[in-house]
């Protein structure tokens, strides 16, 4: 069982020696100026990755057979190397089945991913419109994309970035929507909640994240909307009768869904349900970003009446935690004026 | 009665006499090159203004009695002149009481204030914090602000921009708010909701609509945001044992509600609740928008299919009224897969 | 045969009648304030449109029969209304077969549709990677989208805005790029040359130009690089044994052709043949933008010597025709020097 | 008496061990991961910070009783670790009265602080208007604030980011606004002179400068100008008798001094008064950047002929120091021409 | 004797017939629908111009031998066509010496210019550096750059746009100048005094005001800024040794004197006498703008209590009368507090 | 000879002692805070910098009499200190004649100078144009001028960042925008290739390239462009006859080749030639930059389905080889469709 977090090693003295299970994100054969070999290695877990070293990986004590994304126990210690914190390794073996679990070597979400499954074809059962239903179900019914589905992170980094981040940021959206829709007579509610479930759908093609979270060249390429947009439209060719103006739309909410064209939208909302589908989920990943930032601030040791660090996602911004700054308010009564 | 209204007389031939009820919202005398003096005259009602010349003050038929705020009947004609329809008045005297009703004359919320008025209070019954409980109440308790926030427009243009419209936005707001609130445990309701209330109550000092809607010259300099702030905090000095965290919390929520530093905000929301209120009253404002422009659409005789003209309050962009539209898709029912 | 042209109407006296064939654009009923019908009508040509009345529609010499994309003979008179001029029509009768041609209805390429055609035949003839010259073929070999692609313009307005406008400015990039491939050897010509003949494909669906040049509504909501794309994926997943990475770089090649997020790419250009492609077609667009100025300044009796006006598609710019200017030295031959 | 400082540091070997007096600037205790205590410090001084380690804290050697803000006497060296110098503390003792002055151990003007609030009030007393003289008298009567006035850094960095720094910023801006104003009859002095010393007020509020320089939470929330507008609407409104327009115009000064919207002002300066005083602060800030930078190019032993380099306060450009730079120039009389 | 102005027309009635002297700034052939032949002009005077047709060139009461430049008096009537004032003109001759005064035909300073000259003089003859008094007195010791100086409008439109503009700007900046230089002894007053004098001297090229204010071609395609860099590098290169370095930043505070890339300086001022020229000479062009505009505010009718127009040269922005906007306040005395 | 660069060195462990040779690139006298002084040096060659230090100046080993600009022989190990790798200088001299090439020590084009040269003249013969052909032959007959030329890089980092970068970059230019130019008649081919040659020839008085690559402090203050056109200027004013018009279009072409204000070019293009220079120098950089990202991938070992890192010169875009990548696609023959 895993108990040495990459995140715990910048507390670690640089002699102190400890073993620790890490996956294998990166292997590289170097040559150093005197042609000994070495090996340079990105090792990683739930909570980071850190660069590290074999100096002689001809030693016994280093196993010959490890690759890329296999799952290894190490033994070495810490350095300080160029403003980065570097391992030096002495013993390295693979794990065995059972030593440690694959949701400590990446970070994963907290929710249970059967319930937040369950959520999400709920919302589908609930939709009135036969076809954007139908769509739904088809998609979801496919076992390679459901499982990807299911796995997916939200994003390499930023908000959700963490197995099950895709389905979990989803499910939140779809209850927050369900919250919104009603509020506004001419939104069409099945198309707002369509739009939640296609927006990111693209990412499970973009983003690989079997061995750390990165973008596929594909990806990188074509990004998760155009994939997105393809992959919906194939499908909704594939059904009989789907109306060709809900085609439009439907594929409209996923192109425009990030709200600017320097966002990598090529569309900006043009129709109500695609401008709340952007709204909502704008919101939802920043106050999911707030709530990431304020449980750091907390594992950092800031006091509860500090501003966080500035956060990436909200432009630098930093943010306070109305509830536990409210503390330092003294007088818990107001007079009585009436 | 009213019954011929300024957005009707792009429509009338030059040589058309009628005769119509509107206030005059500028008078001011001019002279021709020729010596003859003239009148000119900005008059106006619910749907728009038209620029009014009097040619001959002195004729009997025109009244030597009315004032700028003076409602008036006219008889006149249209001309066109510089890109601008102007009218040729040739009758003009004061009405008497009972002969036009003021909401014909300034654009008016379409719902009834009484109602909306009571939706707020019953918002704030709601409260579970005492401090922001009294906070609102003894604002809303004051008659001539109470007065005010039911007349006061929302805006000069671009959303809400009618009589009760700032009422009538807020309402809106509160009940989005209420619905948006629970799903986020972190955010204090009544923090949020007390924003809602509070975010544009400058605005009642800000703005004036006694004759038209315009800035009051204090309003351009201090700002809306600055003007409520000052209301507010200074109506919170007033409550004994406030706790000054909150007031800093709450007057921080006014102050940031604009969510960028260039539309006029000096502080960026750096609270949940500040940032909930931005995004919902940014929403609640484009989706009224949108409301407006679909119905100006239809006025316009625009058909179904066809997307609106460019949007001021939305990046001049286009939108698409997603139910009229789907209406020219034919298949009603989906094939059969499942 | 068509004598008088829109561009015609603004040098002609208000109560000059005259004759002359337009192509209905718009058409709607209308009522005056004293219930009299007319009909407010736009009509056109290649060279603009005017909005025209028919005060009385029920006169004998107004035809019953006519719809909007009918071409029309008219005769009436101009005046000006509001800033632009309007026309009032007195008789209107459909043109019969033969009395005009649609290449003075709508502005048209002045080069010969055929010949373009069989220059980017040739081009396409002479790639020598199989699996690009086979797609083109195939999209080529349609012959409804072969239709489409000799018809469309580049453009709604800005550049190559006229009939054939998509070919011209296509065979245009293509001798340009087949100039500039070679340069750098780096480049695959035959993926810079398929990008230039695909880049703007979608334009056949987001524009319309049987009456007058629009976006359709599904061109507005989806636009044209995404619709290009959809039809060349599918277009690729015909083709038995295309290769997958290929299939990518072709379609990479269509999404980032604009260059930057804020023109509407989602992605910017990332191989070298993306790169260049958005220079050249930027360029060519610049280039024709600039001849057209030059001929509209001399069609304006601008001299040699002057700037042209301010030009939209760069940027507000002026532009100097170099040759024309440089007539104003007088030394033909320098001094000697060596 | 202090003889080591911070920026001393950067210079010593690590081997070296040291004497030296610091404040306490944050103090956190700490566990290895072999579960040994240990203290984490920023000690400071009027040069800079620097991050330190007490490694073993129940040594005899090291005081138990200090808390942050004290001032203190350490032994030690430093060691260079994670980009970053940092101290390794082996002795530690609170200091005793008098060893060390306040003065050393945060920036301070060079200036004397009673010489500059005296040509302050001098400048009070030349006022005219009566109204604005007693607004500036009564706030600078007010002990607390007076006190506070004194010792404020004008800047959390970037320009006057000393104790006294607002002091001194505001005793130029007054000279070089009194030598601008009589250039433009339109201005009036007084109002100019009193945006002056009101711009930064809010500073008082906004900063903490007790142990090192800090906005507050409540400065972060609220900014200097919304605080500044407080301050002083509050002073205003106990003036029996003081013009109501006014008092607007000298809160709009306030608000508007940042000149622009994104540089977090609400409002932008909307009377000529308003106008000079963002131009002169903008460049008596710029001129002081430029003054430190040139002292900063010396210390750091650039030659006359060099740049500086890059300044964050003007745009990271860099600037030349005229005088220095025109020693090389050899020549100093002109020739003769006339 | 001038007694009617363009800016009096706007009031004309259409069928009212005047007399009036005009400088001829445009002259056109051209020729109606019916072949007729017509004139079309451009007249103007010190006020602004407007568009003029001779409907019947051929009439003897028309002159045949004016042209371009040329001073005419005319009889006609005013009409309004295409939003646009338009002249018909029926009786045309040319002046005769005497009869109306250049000054009423162009904007003009409306201060003396010998005596704006002298002051200029006066401050060059105060410098200390023999090598810029030398450069600036060899400059304005050219006769035909002096007179081209005296004349020149300090820009198209936007501020000074009258004759004498250049040269009334240079001089407020003078004064203003010398104000602020002492203040800051870093600054070498001469250096910023000539950056005073030279900075638009690239003006008496790019600009021509024979007829109207416009660009040359040269202007256009060069810019005052390298036009004014070039004249004055040749002429210190025929000054014997003036220092080299010297030579630098005279032309470096030239060319960076617009203060951003964005606004057409290719260098951002590096030298603190280039960054006060920079600042001076933005503050003097916008506080002559205020003036501008309030004194058209009166002219145009507006109160006392009234903002302005929006204001094009200061972000669109609105500005208030300090000094008129008071007099509604009553309290002419505070209370007594002291 | 030369074996061991400073590109090595990052690879090399803390204790392993080597030879190599370098230039000075700066040195300075430092003193410890025991006083002990020691030598500050930065030392380069082709590949890079390091940061260096003498500890025991000294010392027999160190030679005496070197200087800033020599070439040295050192024998020393590396350290890693503040996140830059750093030397331990033990034994040093300066090098003797033939010991070192001085292209090892600047980074170098690849391609042979003369023969880029002659390429140049080559271009230059071809004109039709004689005052440009006189001129160009003029600058390039310049001594000094050509050696200058010969030598300078195009930037100081970004692209052709290297000794003959300059030509090399001219080089590819003139053919590249020799195949564009006669694509569009409209262009004058000679001006075009005119203003390639010109179009940087400040850079060699903004840069120096003897001791590394820097701006001059002239460079800094006037930037290249400003000295192009003062260089360019005069030399056609020393050629008689040269047509004014056409010097106004060199100069032009010069000034706007930036393409925007922003990149500090005072003049858009506004003539085509100027346009099209933009459009070839802007692609020939970029796509520099792209071959050396590759190259630079190749060496740090990526592999060939990687995308590059992110690129400075292109917005920090990731690039991707295509030739490379589309190895990976196995299908090498299309299906037969036809």
């Amino acid at each position: 069982m895993k108990d040495i977090y990459i995140v715990d090693l910048a507390g670690f003295e640089e002699s102190k020696t400890f073993d620790a299970f890490f996956m294998v994100l990166h292997k590289q054969q170097r040559t150093t100026k005197t042609n000994k070999p070495y090996l340079n290695l990105i090792l990683g877990d739930k909570t980071g990755q850190v660069e590290s070293r074999v100096w002689d990986p001809g030693d016994a004590r280093i196993a010959k057979d490890f690759e890329r994304g296999d799952t290894v126990k190490v033994r070495g210690c810490v350095s300080r190397f160029d403003d980065r914190l570097q391992m030096k390794v002495e013993h390295l073996r693979k794990t065995v089945a059972g030593e440690v679990e694959k949701s400590d070597l990446l970070p994963c979400t907290t929710y249970n991913v059967d319930e937040l499954w369950q959520k999400l074809l709920g919302f589908v059962e609930s939709f009135t419109n036969p076809h954007l239903k139908l769509l739904l179900k088809t998609l979801l019914a496919d076992a390679g994309l459901a499982q990807a589905y299911r796995e997916a992170p939200a994003a390499k980094q930023l908000h959700h970035a963490w197995l099950g981040g895709l389905l979990e940021h989803v499910v939140s959206l779809l209850a927050l929507a369900d919250r919104v829709a009603p509020h506004y007579p001419i939104l069409d509610r099945d198309l707002v909640l369509t739009g939640v479930v296609l927006h990111d759908i693209g990412k499970v093609r973009e983003l690989a994240w079997d061995i750390g979270f990165e973008y596929t060249v594909e990806g990188a390429l074509l990004g998760h909307i155009e994939m997105g947009v393809e992959l919906v439209g194939k499908t909704i060719d594939g059904l009989p009768g789907f109306p060709p103006r809900l085609r439009t739309l439907v594929l409209h909410t996923i192109l425009s869904h990030h709200g600017k064209l320097e966002f990598g939208s090529p569309k900006l909302p043009m129709i109500p349900e695609a401008l709340v589908l952007n709204f909502v989920d704008d919101l939802d990943a920043k106050m999911q970003a707030i709530a990431s930032e304020f449980e750091k601030s907390i594992r950092e040791g800031k006091g509860a009446d500090e501003l966080t660090g500035r956060i990436w996602a909200l432009d630098q911004r930093q943010m306070l935690n109305t509830r536990e700054w409210l503390k330092g308010d003294a007088t818990p009564e107001p007079g009585k004026l009436f």
